[in-house]
Protein backbone atom coordinates (compact mmCIF):
# COMPACT_ATOMS: atom_id res chain seq x y z
CA UNK A 1 0.00 0.00 0.00
CA UNK A 2 2.93 2.10 0.22
CA UNK A 3 2.71 2.60 -3.24
CA UNK A 4 -0.20 4.93 -2.74
CA UNK A 5 1.46 7.24 -1.03
CA UNK A 6 3.72 10.05 -2.93
CA UNK A 7 7.43 9.48 -2.66
CA UNK A 8 8.70 9.90 0.52
CA UNK A 9 10.25 13.00 1.17
CA UNK A 10 12.91 13.10 4.09
CA UNK A 11 13.68 16.54 5.27
CA UNK A 12 11.06 19.99 5.78
CA UNK A 13 8.65 20.38 2.37
CA UNK A 14 8.92 22.74 0.27
CA UNK A 15 7.31 25.66 0.66
CA UNK A 16 3.78 25.88 -0.75
CA UNK A 17 3.73 22.15 0.43
CA UNK A 18 4.28 23.51 4.23
CA UNK A 19 1.89 26.48 3.43
CA UNK A 20 -0.79 23.86 2.09
CA UNK A 21 -0.40 22.15 5.66
CA UNK A 22 -0.92 25.16 7.65
CA UNK A 23 -3.65 26.78 5.62
CA UNK A 24 -5.74 23.45 5.78
CA UNK A 25 -4.98 23.77 9.84
CA UNK A 26 -6.05 27.32 10.01
CA UNK A 27 -8.38 28.12 7.38
CA UNK A 28 -10.31 24.73 8.69
CA UNK A 29 -13.73 25.28 10.44
CA UNK A 30 -16.59 23.08 11.95
CA UNK A 31 -19.50 23.70 9.67
CA UNK A 32 -22.91 24.34 10.34
CA UNK A 33 -25.12 26.76 8.49
CA UNK A 34 -23.40 27.06 5.63
CA UNK A 35 -24.22 23.85 3.97
CA UNK A 36 -24.85 23.59 -0.26
CA UNK A 37 -26.64 20.56 -1.41
CA UNK A 38 -24.49 20.19 -4.08
CA UNK A 39 -23.48 16.30 -4.26
CA UNK A 40 -19.72 15.07 -3.32
CA UNK A 41 -18.29 12.85 -5.88
CA UNK A 42 -17.45 9.51 -5.10
CA UNK A 43 -13.60 10.24 -5.98
CA UNK A 44 -13.23 13.28 -3.20
CA UNK A 45 -15.35 10.97 -0.77
CA UNK A 46 -13.01 7.84 -1.75
CA UNK A 47 -9.65 10.66 -1.00
CA UNK A 48 -10.78 11.84 2.45
CA UNK A 49 -11.66 8.45 3.83
CA UNK A 50 -8.51 7.33 2.49
CA UNK A 51 -6.59 10.14 4.16
CA UNK A 52 -8.21 9.08 7.54
CA UNK A 53 -7.33 5.48 7.00
CA UNK A 54 -3.63 7.15 6.67
CA UNK A 55 -3.84 7.98 10.44
CA UNK A 56 -1.59 6.85 12.90
CA UNK A 57 -3.28 4.27 15.09
CA UNK A 58 -1.70 2.13 18.04
CA UNK A 59 -0.45 -1.13 16.99
CA UNK A 60 -1.32 -0.30 13.66
CA UNK A 61 -4.60 -1.91 14.58
CA UNK A 62 -6.51 0.76 12.36
CA UNK A 63 -9.99 0.20 14.69
CA UNK A 64 -11.97 2.33 12.35
CA UNK A 65 -15.03 2.37 9.97
CA UNK A 66 -16.44 4.57 8.19
CA UNK A 67 -20.44 4.44 7.61
CA UNK A 68 -21.80 7.12 4.38
CA UNK A 69 -25.23 8.14 5.18
CA UNK A 70 -27.20 9.37 2.29
CA UNK A 71 -30.42 7.74 3.00
CA UNK A 72 -33.40 10.45 3.92
CA UNK A 73 -34.78 8.71 6.65
CA UNK A 74 -31.77 7.32 8.62
CA UNK A 75 -30.36 11.33 8.41
CA UNK A 76 -34.08 12.03 9.66
CA UNK A 77 -33.79 9.85 12.72
CA UNK A 78 -30.18 11.30 13.56
CA UNK A 79 -31.67 14.27 13.29
CA UNK A 80 -34.46 13.69 15.89
CA UNK A 81 -31.84 12.24 18.51
CA UNK A 82 -30.02 15.28 18.12
CA UNK A 83 -33.02 17.79 18.64
CA UNK A 84 -33.56 15.28 21.91
CA UNK A 85 -30.56 15.80 23.13
CA UNK A 86 -29.86 19.44 22.23
CA UNK A 87 -33.27 19.85 24.09
CA UNK A 88 -32.08 18.71 27.34
CA UNK A 89 -28.32 20.44 27.09
CA UNK A 90 -30.42 23.97 26.58
CA UNK A 91 -31.56 23.38 29.93
CA UNK A 92 -27.88 22.65 31.32
CA UNK A 93 -27.81 26.77 31.19
CA UNK A 94 -29.26 29.62 32.45
CA UNK A 95 -30.50 32.70 31.53
CA UNK A 96 -28.74 34.38 29.03
CA UNK A 97 -26.69 31.81 27.90
CA UNK A 98 -29.57 29.58 27.67
CA UNK A 99 -31.30 32.22 24.88
CA UNK A 100 -28.05 32.39 23.44
CA UNK A 101 -27.45 28.74 23.30
CA UNK A 102 -31.15 28.51 21.43
CA UNK A 103 -29.90 30.67 18.87
CA UNK A 104 -27.09 28.63 17.68
CA UNK A 105 -27.47 26.23 14.85
CA UNK A 106 -25.76 23.41 15.67
CA UNK A 107 -25.48 20.77 12.45
CA UNK A 108 -26.10 20.40 9.57
CA UNK A 109 -27.46 16.72 9.32
CA UNK A 110 -30.15 17.46 6.62
CA UNK A 111 -28.92 20.13 5.17
CA UNK A 112 -25.30 18.49 3.81
CA UNK A 113 -25.20 15.70 1.32
CA UNK A 114 -24.04 13.23 3.22
CA UNK A 115 -22.72 12.56 6.78
CA UNK A 116 -20.36 10.28 7.95
CA UNK A 117 -20.07 8.13 10.82
CA UNK A 118 -16.63 6.93 12.07
CA UNK A 119 -16.67 4.12 14.59
CA UNK A 120 -14.19 2.19 16.86
CA UNK A 121 -14.08 -1.76 16.97
CA UNK A 122 -12.00 -2.38 20.07
CA UNK A 123 -11.80 -5.78 18.97
CA UNK A 124 -9.64 -5.38 15.93
CA UNK A 125 -7.08 -8.17 15.54
CA UNK A 126 -7.77 -9.45 18.51
CA UNK A 127 -7.50 -8.28 22.41
CA UNK A 128 -3.58 -7.97 23.05
CA UNK A 129 -2.55 -4.53 21.05
CA UNK A 130 0.61 -3.29 20.94
CA UNK A 131 0.85 0.07 22.69
CA UNK A 132 -2.71 -0.45 24.31
CA UNK A 133 -1.21 -1.94 27.14
CA UNK A 134 -1.15 0.92 29.63
CA UNK A 135 -4.20 2.54 28.36
CA UNK A 136 -7.19 0.58 26.79
CA UNK A 137 -8.25 4.12 25.30
CA UNK A 138 -5.67 4.58 23.00
CA UNK A 139 -7.48 2.68 19.69
CA UNK A 140 -10.40 5.68 20.63
CA UNK A 141 -7.54 8.00 20.19
CA UNK A 142 -6.38 6.79 16.77
CA UNK A 143 -9.91 7.03 16.07
CA UNK A 144 -10.17 10.28 16.48
CA UNK A 145 -6.74 10.92 14.77
CA UNK A 146 -8.68 9.60 11.49
CA UNK A 147 -11.06 12.08 11.74
CA UNK A 148 -9.09 15.24 11.54
CA UNK A 149 -6.70 13.69 8.56
CA UNK A 150 -10.27 13.55 6.86
CA UNK A 151 -11.33 17.43 8.47
CA UNK A 152 -7.88 18.76 6.86
CA UNK A 153 -8.59 16.66 3.71
CA UNK A 154 -11.71 17.79 3.17
CA UNK A 155 -10.88 21.32 3.80
CA UNK A 156 -8.41 21.18 1.01
CA UNK A 157 -10.88 19.56 -1.37
CA UNK A 158 -13.08 22.92 -0.58
CA UNK A 159 -15.44 20.51 1.60
CA UNK A 160 -17.07 21.49 5.20
CA UNK A 161 -17.27 19.17 7.63
CA UNK A 162 -19.18 19.82 11.16
CA UNK A 163 -19.02 17.36 14.58
CA UNK A 164 -22.23 16.64 15.56
CA UNK A 165 -21.41 15.99 19.22
CA UNK A 166 -24.87 16.66 20.55
CA UNK A 167 -26.57 13.16 20.37
CA UNK A 168 -26.53 9.95 22.45
CA UNK A 169 -23.83 7.52 21.32
CA UNK A 170 -26.47 4.68 22.39
CA UNK A 171 -29.13 6.58 19.52
CA UNK A 172 -26.32 6.40 17.19
CA UNK A 173 -25.34 3.05 17.59
CA UNK A 174 -29.21 2.16 17.57
CA UNK A 175 -30.07 3.66 14.36
CA UNK A 176 -26.95 2.33 12.53
CA UNK A 177 -27.61 -1.12 13.46
CA UNK A 178 -23.92 -1.11 15.45
CA UNK A 179 -22.95 -4.41 16.66
CA UNK A 180 -21.23 -5.35 20.72
CA UNK A 181 -18.10 -3.82 20.70
CA UNK A 182 -18.16 -1.36 18.00
CA UNK A 183 -18.60 2.28 18.98
CA UNK A 184 -19.42 5.50 17.20
CA UNK A 185 -16.69 8.07 17.60
CA UNK A 186 -17.57 11.00 15.49
CA UNK A 187 -20.66 11.85 13.70
CA UNK A 188 -19.78 14.21 10.86
CA UNK A 189 -21.50 16.55 7.74
CA UNK A 190 -19.77 16.61 4.82
CA UNK A 191 -20.43 18.64 1.73
CA UNK A 192 -19.71 22.08 -0.07
CA UNK A 193 -20.46 24.85 1.69
CA UNK A 194 -21.12 28.98 0.74
CA UNK A 195 -17.98 29.74 2.45
CA UNK A 196 -15.88 28.94 5.26
CA UNK A 197 -16.28 31.53 8.42
CA UNK A 198 -13.48 33.58 9.04
CA UNK A 199 -13.54 32.23 12.60
CA UNK A 200 -14.86 29.80 14.72
CA UNK A 201 -18.53 31.12 15.43
CA UNK A 202 -18.24 30.79 19.24
CA UNK A 203 -15.47 32.93 18.91
CA UNK A 204 -17.15 35.11 16.22
CA UNK A 205 -20.60 35.40 18.78
CA UNK A 206 -18.34 36.05 21.69
CA UNK A 207 -19.34 33.04 23.76
CA UNK A 208 -15.63 32.25 24.51
CA UNK A 209 -12.20 34.35 23.78
CA UNK A 210 -8.94 32.34 21.63
CA UNK A 211 -6.88 31.76 24.64
CA UNK A 212 -3.33 32.99 23.59
CA UNK A 213 -0.94 30.19 22.97
CA UNK A 214 1.62 31.50 25.30
CA UNK A 215 -0.46 31.18 28.35
CA UNK A 216 -0.99 27.31 27.46
CA UNK A 217 2.25 25.76 27.34
CA UNK A 218 4.54 25.08 30.38
CA UNK A 219 8.19 23.69 30.37
CA UNK A 220 9.45 20.72 31.85
CA UNK A 221 6.11 20.57 34.18
CA UNK A 222 2.83 22.21 34.98
CA UNK A 223 2.44 25.74 35.85
CA UNK A 224 6.78 26.16 34.88
CA UNK A 225 6.77 29.12 32.52
CA UNK A 226 9.28 29.12 29.76
CA UNK A 227 10.92 32.48 30.41
CA UNK A 228 10.74 34.90 27.68
CA UNK A 229 10.60 33.45 24.46
CA UNK A 230 6.98 32.39 24.18
CA UNK A 231 5.21 35.88 24.06
CA UNK A 232 7.97 37.23 21.74
CA UNK A 233 7.45 34.01 19.34
CA UNK A 234 3.63 34.83 19.70
CA UNK A 235 3.64 38.02 18.89
CA UNK A 236 6.04 37.62 15.86
CA UNK A 237 3.13 35.21 14.83
CA UNK A 238 0.66 37.21 15.03
CA UNK A 239 2.89 40.35 13.30
CA UNK A 240 3.37 37.82 10.19
CA UNK A 241 0.28 37.00 9.58
CA UNK A 242 1.37 33.54 8.00
CA UNK A 243 3.09 31.30 11.19
CA UNK A 244 4.35 29.08 8.04
CA UNK A 245 6.28 31.83 6.80
CA UNK B 1 -6.41 36.06 16.53
CA UNK B 2 -7.39 35.49 12.61
CA UNK B 3 -4.93 37.83 11.70
CA UNK B 4 -2.74 35.06 12.51
CA UNK B 5 -4.55 33.05 9.82
CA UNK B 6 -3.48 33.45 5.86
CA UNK B 7 -6.18 35.22 3.57
CA UNK B 8 -9.59 33.02 4.04
CA UNK B 9 -9.71 30.51 0.79
CA UNK B 10 -13.27 30.01 0.23
CA UNK B 11 -13.21 26.36 -1.68
CA UNK B 12 -10.62 23.99 -2.96
CA UNK B 13 -7.34 24.41 -2.44
CA UNK B 14 -4.43 25.27 -5.34
CA UNK B 15 -3.15 21.81 -6.50
CA UNK B 16 0.39 22.27 -5.17
CA UNK B 17 -1.27 23.35 -1.45
CA UNK B 18 -3.52 20.35 -1.96
CA UNK B 19 -0.60 18.27 -2.65
CA UNK B 20 0.96 19.50 0.75
CA UNK B 21 -2.03 18.59 2.86
CA UNK B 22 -2.10 14.98 1.47
CA UNK B 23 1.41 14.44 1.36
CA UNK B 24 2.00 15.43 5.26
CA UNK B 25 -0.69 13.18 6.16
CA UNK B 26 0.60 10.25 3.69
CA UNK B 27 4.57 10.93 4.85
CA UNK B 28 3.68 11.20 8.40
CA UNK B 29 5.49 8.63 10.67
CA UNK B 30 5.37 7.60 14.16
CA UNK B 31 9.17 8.13 14.89
CA UNK B 32 10.72 5.76 17.34
CA UNK B 33 14.25 4.98 16.39
CA UNK B 34 15.65 7.52 13.99
CA UNK B 35 15.58 10.82 16.21
CA UNK B 36 18.49 13.14 15.87
CA UNK B 37 19.73 15.20 18.73
CA UNK B 38 19.79 18.43 16.78
CA UNK B 39 18.07 21.24 18.65
CA UNK B 40 14.55 22.05 17.34
CA UNK B 41 14.70 26.06 16.96
CA UNK B 42 12.49 27.84 19.34
CA UNK B 43 10.52 29.39 16.46
CA UNK B 44 9.61 26.02 14.79
CA UNK B 45 8.24 24.25 18.07
CA UNK B 46 6.31 27.84 18.23
CA UNK B 47 4.60 26.84 15.06
CA UNK B 48 3.73 23.55 15.09
CA UNK B 49 2.38 24.18 19.33
CA UNK B 50 0.60 27.30 17.28
CA UNK B 51 -0.78 24.86 14.94
CA UNK B 52 -2.07 22.26 17.66
CA UNK B 53 -3.70 25.46 19.07
CA UNK B 54 -5.88 26.08 16.12
CA UNK B 55 -7.40 22.42 16.18
CA UNK B 56 -11.07 22.22 16.37
CA UNK B 57 -12.38 21.92 20.02
CA UNK B 58 -15.88 21.63 21.62
CA UNK B 59 -17.41 24.60 22.34
CA UNK B 60 -14.49 26.29 21.78
CA UNK B 61 -13.01 25.43 25.34
CA UNK B 62 -9.27 24.94 24.17
CA UNK B 63 -8.83 22.13 26.66
CA UNK B 64 -5.07 21.84 25.85
CA UNK B 65 -1.92 22.59 27.77
CA UNK B 66 1.24 21.56 26.08
CA UNK B 67 4.25 21.02 28.65
CA UNK B 68 7.80 21.35 26.84
CA UNK B 69 9.96 18.48 28.45
CA UNK B 70 13.79 19.19 27.97
CA UNK B 71 14.90 18.11 31.73
CA UNK B 72 17.30 14.81 31.86
CA UNK B 73 15.61 14.17 34.52
CA UNK B 74 12.61 14.73 33.99
CA UNK B 75 12.92 12.27 30.59
CA UNK B 76 14.82 10.36 32.39
CA UNK B 77 11.94 9.09 35.06
CA UNK B 78 9.43 8.98 32.12
CA UNK B 79 11.61 6.37 30.56
CA UNK B 80 11.90 4.37 33.53
CA UNK B 81 7.86 4.38 34.11
CA UNK B 82 8.04 3.30 30.32
CA UNK B 83 9.94 0.45 31.14
CA UNK B 84 8.18 -0.85 33.54
CA UNK B 85 5.14 -0.70 31.55
CA UNK B 86 6.49 -2.19 28.74
CA UNK B 87 7.65 -5.10 31.25
CA UNK B 88 4.17 -5.43 31.92
CA UNK B 89 3.26 -5.34 28.06
CA UNK B 90 5.74 -7.84 27.05
CA UNK B 91 3.87 -10.82 29.33
CA UNK B 92 0.75 -9.85 27.76
CA UNK B 93 1.98 -11.86 24.61
CA UNK B 94 2.65 -15.38 24.23
CA UNK B 95 5.46 -17.38 22.69
CA UNK B 96 6.75 -15.79 18.94
CA UNK B 97 4.52 -12.65 19.68
CA UNK B 98 6.91 -11.74 23.25
CA UNK B 99 10.46 -12.49 21.53
CA UNK B 100 8.73 -10.36 18.71
CA UNK B 101 7.45 -7.57 21.26
CA UNK B 102 10.96 -7.01 22.78
CA UNK B 103 12.41 -6.34 19.55
CA UNK B 104 10.69 -3.26 18.71
CA UNK B 105 12.03 0.25 19.82
CA UNK B 106 9.27 1.55 21.04
CA UNK B 107 9.84 5.06 22.17
CA UNK B 108 12.41 7.78 21.82
CA UNK B 109 12.31 9.71 25.27
CA UNK B 110 15.96 10.48 25.57
CA UNK B 111 16.93 10.79 22.33
CA UNK B 112 14.78 13.15 21.09
CA UNK B 113 15.68 16.42 21.75
CA UNK B 114 12.53 17.48 22.82
CA UNK B 115 8.92 15.41 24.69
CA UNK B 116 5.71 17.26 24.46
CA UNK B 117 3.27 16.39 26.64
CA UNK B 118 -0.57 17.55 25.62
CA UNK B 119 -2.53 17.37 28.90
CA UNK B 120 -6.50 17.92 28.95
CA UNK B 121 -8.35 19.96 31.42
CA UNK B 122 -11.76 19.33 31.81
CA UNK B 123 -12.62 22.37 33.95
CA UNK B 124 -11.76 24.79 31.64
CA UNK B 125 -14.69 27.73 31.19
CA UNK B 126 -16.63 26.06 33.76
CA UNK B 127 -18.70 22.93 34.10
CA UNK B 128 -21.09 23.37 31.35
CA UNK B 129 -19.79 23.14 27.99
CA UNK B 130 -21.38 23.81 24.25
CA UNK B 131 -21.32 20.28 22.65
CA UNK B 132 -19.91 18.62 25.49
CA UNK B 133 -23.58 18.15 27.35
CA UNK B 134 -24.22 14.30 25.75
CA UNK B 135 -21.12 13.03 25.74
CA UNK B 136 -18.55 13.90 28.38
CA UNK B 137 -15.39 12.69 26.20
CA UNK B 138 -15.33 15.42 23.54
CA UNK B 139 -13.07 17.74 25.47
CA UNK B 140 -10.76 14.55 25.09
CA UNK B 141 -11.44 14.51 21.46
CA UNK B 142 -10.38 17.69 20.93
CA UNK B 143 -6.84 17.60 22.66
CA UNK B 144 -6.50 14.82 19.90
CA UNK B 145 -7.34 16.51 17.22
CA UNK B 146 -4.81 19.10 18.25
CA UNK B 147 -1.93 16.32 18.76
CA UNK B 148 -2.77 15.07 14.67
CA UNK B 149 -2.41 18.97 13.79
CA UNK B 150 0.85 19.01 15.48
CA UNK B 151 1.96 15.61 14.40
CA UNK B 152 0.97 16.49 10.24
CA UNK B 153 2.51 20.23 10.92
CA UNK B 154 5.73 18.73 12.65
CA UNK B 155 5.77 16.51 9.24
CA UNK B 156 5.73 19.34 7.19
CA UNK B 157 8.71 20.92 9.42
CA UNK B 158 10.82 17.80 8.68
CA UNK B 159 10.18 17.05 12.09
CA UNK B 160 9.77 13.68 13.86
CA UNK B 161 6.71 13.02 16.07
CA UNK B 162 6.40 9.58 18.02
CA UNK B 163 3.24 9.19 20.41
CA UNK B 164 4.80 6.85 23.55
CA UNK B 165 1.28 5.03 24.49
CA UNK B 166 3.12 2.13 27.07
CA UNK B 167 3.10 4.17 29.92
CA UNK B 168 0.90 4.50 32.48
CA UNK B 169 -1.17 8.00 32.97
CA UNK B 170 -0.93 8.30 37.08
CA UNK B 171 2.72 7.87 36.69
CA UNK B 172 2.77 10.84 33.71
CA UNK B 173 0.72 12.76 36.15
CA UNK B 174 3.24 12.62 39.13
CA UNK B 175 5.88 13.84 37.07
CA UNK B 176 4.73 16.03 35.42
CA UNK B 177 2.90 17.45 38.73
CA UNK B 178 -0.28 17.47 37.05
CA UNK B 179 -3.07 19.22 39.60
CA UNK B 180 -6.66 17.84 40.13
CA UNK B 181 -8.79 18.07 37.09
CA UNK B 182 -5.60 18.03 34.72
CA UNK B 183 -4.96 14.71 32.78
CA UNK B 184 -2.45 13.68 30.53
CA UNK B 185 -3.77 12.66 26.54
CA UNK B 186 -0.59 12.43 24.87
CA UNK B 187 3.69 11.94 25.19
CA UNK B 188 5.04 12.74 22.55
CA UNK B 189 9.09 12.62 21.66
CA UNK B 190 9.76 15.40 18.80
CA UNK B 191 12.70 16.07 16.72
CA UNK B 192 14.88 15.92 13.36
CA UNK B 193 15.19 12.50 12.23
CA UNK B 194 17.63 10.59 9.85
CA UNK B 195 15.37 9.68 7.88
CA UNK B 196 11.19 9.12 7.85
CA UNK B 197 10.28 5.24 7.14
CA UNK B 198 8.35 4.01 3.98
CA UNK B 199 5.93 2.46 5.52
CA UNK B 200 4.97 2.31 9.39
CA UNK B 201 7.37 0.17 11.49
CA UNK B 202 4.38 -2.24 12.22
CA UNK B 203 3.66 -3.05 8.89
CA UNK B 204 7.07 -3.46 7.19
CA UNK B 205 7.84 -6.01 10.43
CA UNK B 206 4.86 -8.48 9.51
CA UNK B 207 3.11 -7.53 12.36
CA UNK B 208 -0.28 -6.41 10.68
CA UNK B 209 -1.46 -5.70 7.55
CA UNK B 210 -2.64 -2.33 6.34
CA UNK B 211 -6.26 -3.22 5.97
CA UNK B 212 -8.02 -2.60 2.63
CA UNK B 213 -9.93 0.85 2.71
CA UNK B 214 -12.91 -0.75 0.85
CA UNK B 215 -13.35 -3.06 3.69
CA UNK B 216 -14.29 -0.55 5.99
CA UNK B 217 -16.53 1.70 4.22
CA UNK B 218 -20.60 0.76 4.82
CA UNK B 219 -23.43 2.65 3.49
CA UNK B 220 -26.25 3.97 5.17
CA UNK B 221 -25.70 1.07 7.80
CA UNK B 222 -23.41 -0.93 9.32
CA UNK B 223 -22.58 -3.75 7.37
CA UNK B 224 -24.14 -2.90 4.04
CA UNK B 225 -21.79 -2.44 1.62
CA UNK B 226 -21.77 0.53 -0.83
CA UNK B 227 -22.22 -1.30 -4.01
CA UNK B 228 -19.25 -1.46 -7.08
CA UNK B 229 -17.77 1.89 -6.72
CA UNK B 230 -15.31 1.35 -3.72
CA UNK B 231 -12.99 -1.64 -4.82
CA UNK B 232 -12.52 0.46 -8.30
CA UNK B 233 -11.78 3.53 -6.48
CA UNK B 234 -9.35 1.91 -4.03
CA UNK B 235 -7.84 0.26 -7.31
CA UNK B 236 -7.93 3.64 -8.76
CA UNK B 237 -6.19 5.26 -5.67
CA UNK B 238 -3.47 2.19 -5.87
CA UNK B 239 -2.69 2.77 -9.38
CA UNK B 240 -2.45 6.58 -9.65
CA UNK B 241 0.62 6.35 -6.85
CA UNK B 242 -1.11 10.08 -5.78
CA UNK B 243 -4.19 10.25 -4.07
CA UNK B 244 -4.56 14.00 -3.96
CA UNK B 245 -3.98 13.99 -7.78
Amino acid sequence: MSAMSPPVVNGEFDKELKRGVYQAIYARRDIRAQFLSEPVPEKVLARILHAAHFAPSVGFMQPWNFIVIRKKETREQIHAAFQKASNEAAMMFSGKKREQYKTFKLEGILESPLNICVTRDQERFGPVVIGRTASKIMDLYSCVCAVQNLWLAARAEGLGVGWVSIIHDKEIKDILHLPEGVAPVAYLCVGYVTHFPEKPELEAAGWLPRLPLDSLVYCDQWAQECGNSWPELHSELVAAKAPYA
